[in-house]
């Protein structure tokens, strides 16, 4: 499938509220549970997507529509969650993204994506050259990556639960999600 | 974490609309695309869970209520939604997903689920004894399981899009779920 604007904003657009109906709600036993050392909680991947609105996905956009290769993407610090947003709760977290989210959409309408802009190209720290099509790509599955994720954390604190069932359950015995 | 009859239900509750906010109104090249022969797209994947509300877990509780290890489970079918749903639309059958749910979660409500219970045992056909406790922590973990197979077959519809970044995505690139 090639990247089409109107079937990429249609996953992008419902992510908060998915998020949101998984979550909100839910008992910390769940959310801020991780799979062990250096591994993330529900909470963290929230503020992790929550980060990448803020910093990541239409500030390189722009930098690509602005100054092409010329100018490399900053590096995205995907760890910046543990400081920046410590005193949230996770509601807090949700709606932040939910706006977030909203305002990024807003943006990227106005910008106009067209097929000649798809193929513009800008230069990533550690890939290289990549174009915006890419990009915009990305930024999909990295929300569809991270829901992902988000449910096999959950998942791994019923692993002993379901006893013999778990070789019946990829969820449970595939190597982890740690990107 | 142990089996927690409040903490699963919180879980159980959700999935509906979870995946109504995730798929409903979504482009069917998402919703119906395979990542290739033998495997679901989401809309096969809604059906199979709509199946198991129909035919599993909560039959299955009732077994062992009733029977213990005397009466092993039927088979579970896992493909029968290929026959069962075929003229239904997604819509469909996340609303048919959705009441089956809700009435499931009143039935194991008004039987009250207490630690003896819990602990009893059925007689599973191809896993052997298996707990009340493993049953209904299986019913969970299987939510979540197929939660991230939708999102992972979605996200492979992209998996050449995103060009260079794959190798960042783990979910474009470890072995699929196909249970």
């Amino acid at each position: 499938m090639d990247y089409q604007y109107e079937d990429a904003v249609a996953i992008l657009r419902r992510t908060p509220a998915t998020l949101t109906s998984l979550l909100s709600g839910l008992p910390e036993a769940w959310t801020k549970s991780t799979e062990g050392p250096d591994t993330w909680s529900a909470f963290d991947i929230v503020g992790h997507l929550l980060h990448g609105e803020e910093t990541d996905w239409l500030a390189r956009t722009r930098v690509i529509l602005e100054y092409g290769e010329n100018r490399p993407f900053d590096s995205f610090n995907r760890t910046a969650m543990f400081e920046d947003y410590q005193g949230y709760s996770l509601d807090q977290l949700l709606a932040a993204f939910a706006q977030a989210r909203a305002k990024n959409l807003t943006a990227l309408d106005e910008i106009g994506i067209t097929p000649e802009k798809l193929a513009l190209t800008g230069a990533h720290p550690s890939l290289g050259m990549v174009t915006l099509s890419q990009l915009l790509s990305t930024w999909v599955v990295h929300d569809l990556n991270h829901i992902g994720q988000i449910v096999e954390v959950m998942s791994r604190q019923y692993a002993e639960a379901v006893g013999p069932w778990s070789i019946y359950l990829g969820i449970l015995t595939r190597p982890i999600i740690t990107e």
